[in-house]
C-alpha cells in the first residue's frame, strides 16, 4: 500500500518520537511504499491566514500554498497519524494541517442548500491513529475523545465507504513506566505489521 | 462579572468577526468587566515548540512565555469563546491557545499514579461558546462535535463544579442567508444579554 505517515511532536528525542519511529520502521519493513510528513521538522505553519481563508473555496488558488501536501494526499491509499493527545485532541500543529491542507475540491465538495457534502478521498482505504494521552482511558471517554473523533469520524467520512480504522493509545502517560512504554511500542509494531 | 472573551477569526471583515463584535458589545452593554483576546490580531503563535514542551511541567518556567494570557485566566470569572468551527473543532490558532496558555499548575495539577487530575480554574462560573459551522446540526452531532467537547467538557472539567455553559451555533453556513445570519446575531445578543 502507499501510506502517508503524518507525525507531529515538538521533540525529536521524546517517547512520542520513538513511537513514530517504531511505526515508520514497522510499515517500511512490511513492504509498504511510505511517505513521511514530519510537521515540526518541516516547520509547518498551522495558521490559516486571511488570504488563504478568502481563497478557501477557490479550486485554482486554495491548493497553491500546500501543493506538496496535497500531492501526498492524492497519492496515498492509507493514512497513519502519530501525535501526542493534548486537551483530548490534536496538537495545534496537526489541527492546522487539516485546516490548511485538507481543502475543498481536493478532499471534499462543500455542501450546498440542495446537495450534501461530497467526499473526494475515497482512495483512502485505511486510517490508523497512534497517540499518547495524559488522561486515563475512562477520563478520555468521559471527555468525548475529540481528537479520535476528528480523525476517525470527520476525516474518515471523506474516505472509502468501508475504510478501516485502527486506534492505538497509551493512556495515563504521566504515570507510565519503562515497561508500559516498551509494551506500547511493541503493540504499535504488532498492530501496524499487518496494517 | 469579569469576562474573558477569546476570539479567533482570520478575517476582521467576516461574518465571524461580526458575531464576535456583537458578543462583545452585548457583554459590555450588560455592564460586565471585559477583557478581549483577539488571537489573530495579536499574532498569537499556536505552536508549542520544543523548549516549551520540555518546561511544560515546570511551574517556574511554563507560564513565562504566556504570562499575560495566564493573568487574564486567573482574573476572569467567565469565559466566552467565539470562533468558526473547522473540521468540527477549533481552528489551530485557538487549539494552540489551549495547548500553550492552559498550562499545568495554573489551570490544573497533572494526575499521578496515586492522585487524579486536580482542577485549578474553579473561579470560572460560566462558559459560552459562539460558533459557525459549515456542517448541519445533524452531521455535527454524527461527527461527535469535537470542538464543543474540547471546551464544554475538557475545559469545563477544570472550572467550578456547577459551572454553567451555553453553546450557540449557526449551522449550515454554506447555505446561510442574510436573514439566517441576522437571526443568529440577534440570538447571540439575546443569549448573552443575561449571561
Amino acid at each position: 500500500m502507499r501510506i502517508l505517515l503524518v507525525k507531529c511532536h515538538p521533540c525529536p528525542t521524546s517517547y512520542g518520537a520513538a513511537v513514530a519511529a517504531r511505526a515508520e520502521a514497522t510499515l517500511a519493513a512490511a513492504g509498504h511504499e511510505l511517505r513521511v510528513t514530519d510537521l515540526y521538522a518541516a516547520g509547518f505553519d498551522p495558521v490559516m491566514g486571511e488570504a488563504e481563508w478568502r481563497h478557501y473555496h477557490d479550486e485554482a488558488l486554495n491548493q497553491i500554498p500546500v501543493a506538496d501536501h496535497v500531492a501526498d494526499l492524492t497519492w496515498a491509499e492509507a493514512l497513519v497519524f502519530v501525535y501526542p493527545t493534548w486537551w483530548f485532541g490534536l496538537p495545534a500543529m496537526l489541527k492546522g494541517y487539516l485546516d490548511r491542507v485538507w481543502v475543498p475540491h481536493v478532499t471534499f465538495e462543500i455542501p450546498t442548500a440542495t446537495s450534501p457534502m461530497r467526499p473526494r478521498m475515497q482512495h483512502i482505504r485505511k486510517i490508523a491513529v497512534v497517540t499518547t494521552c495524559g488522561a486515563s482511558w475512562f477520563v478520555s471517554k468521559m471527555m468525548g475523545e475529540p481528537g479520535r473523533k476528528t480523525i476517525l469520524r470527520g476525516i474518515r467520512a471523506l474516505c472509502a465507504p468501508r475504510c478501516r480504522t485502527r486506534y492505538l493509545a497509551h493512556y495515563d502517560m504521566d504515570s507510565s513506566t519503562a515497561q508500559s512504554r516498551a509494551r506500547f511500542l511493541d503493540r504499535v509494531e504488532r498492530k501496524l505489521a499487518d496494517f
